[in-house]
């Protein structure tokens, strides 16, 4: 028997009801979010996380604002709406879905004639992004599932599945999509300090779905990359610059060097949502930098002695000469990327 | 006011008392290890860790095994002694300081004529392991810190400090004798997971000596070195190859390759006792896998859903080509090592 598809996040009965995932695998806690502020607590605190997760999560912070807004007049409503947008924005620099969540919400709101339209278009587009998501995540998938031999172990870093996602997940949706072709995969999940992405969620909706996944510590992947047991590295992306350079979870550049360094191909998987060709490259790209308490305790217990300090920088920026194809959901994207991602945006505006 | 020099164990009437370094940062318990089975026990558990430190309490394991062996003759102790060694050196593979030590201090007891006088062979010669080992760092520390510039932020990962060694350090001593030579040193120390020694053990004894250190997470090391915020990377050894390929701490592989894609020099601090001449290359050191429970969980608490499984080799291996300079209490060696080193164990023999 199927499990049903493992989502992060519901809209029901006017409230969105959100997996915390602060507190996987140890326990399934649902929250209840009534207003936008909820949303964006979750988003601060990463109960939600994953850029196109917290992208449709600030969808629906603004469909929470919409609702609860007071104001009667179009144009207060409007202003009310940018100041929630602003909010979200504000919770998490480095990943660009939040601006484009908010920014195609806006956009929608202002089309709309009354307060009443309003309401009904920001909840129907963030549905529809929502929606987007997870069939953007299943044409990347079988994009790149392509890509993979037909017998392979992957590594991933963090968690870029369906709880990073609207669903089945980008990274983990190639594999899943590999695995429905009939490929042979098996997975080596890095466990990604300091949130440990890899061992809480990655292992958890791997081994929910029966799929091959064995930890290792974030220092072993050059290691087995050595020893030969690993034959392609796979992750996702929080934002994607012009040229192919890509912010993603700290540790993802140096796993790029060392998949360089070994002859494995690094794939960044990731729907177009995460590309910002406004940034001609990464160097523009704000890299968040979370508290060190997240490095000198691990769930609350301190590891390190009491005044040490610690640098903790929460992505990092892999330069696009390491990444050998950015697969989205319009298609494959090759070196050199200036010109193939550039292509896959025209090409959707040229749809739209 | 100096504090006393920080040692991970003292005999002291008969016993040997030696630090838990799994309580360190949260608290500072001094075990007394009766009997050679007790210290076996103490380095399978890591209560003891680093290879000089190892080295040194199995030589006081063999002490305390002399002094209860109840065996009247001279042969009948001393194979008491070698089983003793046997068990002593079957605790944790990597490390060559185990057999160095027990080898070291079987042939000592070999020229004592008499029970009674093995026994004082014994542990003198265990004393002197000691000794010599924190001599062997404060020379080896005063050789590398010539090597550091006036100024440097060095990373250095796991724990090569006074707690792994008889006292001051390998990588940690070159940090010491350079600030105590005047030179400017910043240190960023990796947690090192599975087993966390650069938060619990290094960051407590840089504390301990108000030494500038901060804490990051081994994934880091890579964006940080291409943010250039470090300049030399310092490490110890395990065990190390007649042709320089170098066991440490796993993770010190992907820093050796990360140092290279950023044109900044890997040093290795060791002292002799940690070569082993006898093996060609590094593909013969056996490489410990330790439980996968060191990853799954953290201090006891499980941090990966049940069921999950991990790899989780406590080592890797460095290829000699990555590594700038193997620094001893002999000299500095530089490529090709099979020379640099030949020649330092060579000037040994000779003195002896």
């Amino acid at each position: 028997m199927d499990q049903i598809p493992l989502t992060p996040m519901v809209w029901a009965d006017g409230r969105l009801r959100l997996l915390d995932q602060t507190r996987l695998p140890q326990e399934e806690v649902w929250l209840t979010l009534a207003g936008c502020r909820d949303v964006v607590e979750a988003i601060a605190s990463m109960r939600v996380r994953g850029a196109p997760a917290i992208g449709v999560a600030a969808g629906y912070g603004l469909a929470l604002a919409a609702l609860a807004g007071d104001a009667s007049g179009h144009r207060a409503l409007m202003t009310q709406l940018r100041a929630a947008a602003a909010e979200l924005c504000a919770t998490r620099p480095t990943a660009v879905n939040l601006s484009w969540a908010t920014t195609r919400i806006l956009e929608a709101a202002e089309a709309a004639a009354t307060p009443a339209a309003i309401r009904l278009a920001v909840l129907a587009e963030a549905q529809r992004i929502q929606e987007d998501d997870i069939q953007a995540n299943r044409r990347l998938g079988r994009l790149g599932a392509e890509l993979l031999p037909q017998r392979a172990t992957v590594l991933t870093h963090c968690n870029a599945g369906a709880l990073a996602t609207a669903g089945y997940g980008t990274a983990l949706g190639v594999v899943r999509a590999a695995l429905k072709a009939g490929k042979q995969i098996r997975v080596l999940a890095s466990e990604t300090r300091p949130q440990l992405q890899g061992a809480r969620l990655t292992a958890w909706e791997l081994a929910r779905d029966g799929i091959d996944c064995t930890l290792i510590v974030d220092s072993a992947c050059g290691a087995l990359m050595r020893r030969g047991d690993i034959d392609v590295v796979v992750v996702g992306a929080d934002r994607i610059a012009a040229n192919g350079d890509t912010a993603n979870k700290i540790g993802t550049y140096q796993l790029a060097v060392l998949a360089k360094e070994h002859g494995l191909p690094l794939y960044v998987a990731a729907p177009v949502s995460t590309l910002d060709l406004s940034l001609a490259n990464g160097d523009q790209i704000p890299i968040e930098e979370r508290p060190p308490e997240e490095v000198t305790a691990i769930d609350g217990r301190r590891i390190a002695p009491e005044g040490v300090d610690a640098l903790n920088p929460a992505f990092d920026i892999t330069p696009q000469r390491l990444i050998r194809a950015i697969i989205t959901e319009r298609g494959v994207a090759r070196p050199p990327y200036e010109q193939s991602l550039r292509a896959l945006t025209e090409r959707v505006e040229a749809r739209a």
